[in-house]
């Protein structure tokens, strides 16, 4: 495990705890420390962690930040360049040409657990972080399915569900269900506390009541994390702002001729209708037959989760 | 009280619990019969009610959607032309309008109660409903001060804190801090569910999590109710609307030209905080000298908050 943070520390407890043999590093001589003093393995030698993983051909698992990745990868290309990878950044198709980059020999299949707290660092990690999460398993054509199996074996190890999808697909579905709920939620908070005149602010903030707190409340995020979430996704999130933007423009225009919002607000309803439909999607039991990552990538379109092998 | 639905049925087992004499009409047979078996005096006959109010100088208060003030308030002019008159209806210019066109001789002021719930009916009103809500009493120049008295007042006796506003300004708040949120919510909710092809729907609303819940919720509401409440504050909501989408297209070109979101993201952030600091407004007693409404409304933009009576 590259990184100790939220993830990466939640993620050596959970597979410690599922029974694996975990070990790791991290930037932080401090992150280190407060592991080791939990009983974990882990240190601040990067390239011992490595030599180590390649020499018993084990999975390493980047859990470090986008802007860190291509000092780590450049490691993994010197240490254990051909080594079982996956990764637990928000981020698929940057990661992947990083990979491309700064590592092109390794065995890459990308992941994304979907969980996270508001705390960051070692001490906000927890074994249970990924209970039910989705967890994405990237499933582009020309991956090792060997190390597909592995990366899918650590979620269910870990207790979350494999989603598998394409890596474009997926950055294209959290801009969607992720990033743009965040930059929506910063313009509502900011039209919300912005009047025409200073003595505006304090009327409309004063009336503010629940579907105001609601949502904004994601605003309320550490800026860091949300910018580094959303820019790296920039080509994906450009196209779900515009998506958004062709919609409100049309119901601009429909307030400000007809003055109707029917159509709208209907499709909003129905849309929320479908997301509380989508939240106990069904699982499936992957059978141990030679894995297509078509049909994976199927499943994961039609909304399927993966529960385990059968 | 005309109209016993959740709104009015609350306000008239409030004042009640308050100590006030109420009783009151509303147009469905059933609803009168369920607050009548409550031990409420409402029936459905509303020129007994008004002659009633009209012979006792009662506050008349209308507590019906804004399409039916035209026949209500046609009843008002007819019965009792020149009666102490409040609503509850959500939206102040276009209801103002209505009573000056269709009830030219009443002593009219403003309300709105902030509060409600999901549920609607008589049978989900409460007593409780408007404790520590705020309730907008209108306090635009020419009004009757006696009746802008009586219309806090009753708002005090069933726990709200007044906020005093211009009836222009009500309407531009209510648009940023509660339309502009139900539009959002639907737009997010909209793009969240729909993909380029039919595939692409499940797997973006499978990786959805709290982000998205929070962020559409509101969409969940009943679309009647939301189109009632966004069409009726066209205007306002048009402002709104406008200052949201110039943030999101100068969001939008930052994105795609330099691909930072640091101006939009700081923005919401500091909005959310103003909004956070907000909820505990500094609450007032007012001095029982003669009222100012231009002094009243300064308080509501200074985001005072009205506890009764010094």
């Amino acid at each position: 495990m590259i990184g100790a943070g939220l993830i990466g520390g939640s993620l050596l407890r959970a597979a410690e705890k599922a029974g694996r043999t975990v070990w790791g590093s991290c930037a932080s001589a401090e992150t280190a420390r407060q592991a080791a003093d939990d009983g974990f393995d882990v240190g601040t030698d990067t390239d011992t962690a490595l030599a180590r993983a390649s020499a018993a051909d084990a999975l390493v698992v980047l859990a470090v930040p986008l802007p860190a990745l291509p000092g780590v990868l450049g490691r993994v290309d010197r240490i254990a360049p051909t080594c079982r990878l996956t990764d637990a950044v928000s981020v698929k198709v940057a990661t992947a040409g990083a990979v491309h980059r700064y590592a092109p020999r390794v065995r890459y299949v990308g992941g994304h657990p979907m969980a996270g707290t508001a705390e960051s660092g070692w001490a906000a990690g927890q074994a249970g972080l990924f209970t039910d999460a989705a967890w994405v398993v990237a499933a582009d054509d020309g991956l090792d399915t060997e190390v597909w199996a592995d990366a899918a074996e650590l979620a269910w190890a870990c207790g979350a569900r494999v989603v598998p999808a394409a890596a474009t697909d997926h950055d294209l579905a959290v801009a969607k269900v992720s990033h743009l709920p965040h930059l929506f939620a910063a313009v509502l908070a900011a039209v919300g506390a912005a009047g025409e005149g200073p003595e505006h602010d304090a009327l409309a903030l004063s009336l503010a009541a629940s579907s105001f707190a609601d949502g904004t409340r994601v605003a309320g995020t550490r800026p860091e994390l949300v910018l580094a979430m959303c820019e790296g996704n920039r080509d994906a999130l450009l196209a779900a702002v515009d998506d958004a933007l062709g919609r409100l423009g049309a119901m601009r225009g429909a307030l400000a001729s007809t003055g109707g919002l029917a159509a709208t607000v209907h499709a909003g309803h129905a849309g929320r209708q479908q997301f509380l439909a989508a939240r106990t999607p069904p699982g499936v039991r992957l059978p141990r037959t030679p894995l297509s990552l078509k049909d994976l990538r199927t499943l994961g379109h039609q909304g399927h989760v993966l529960l385990g092998w059968a």
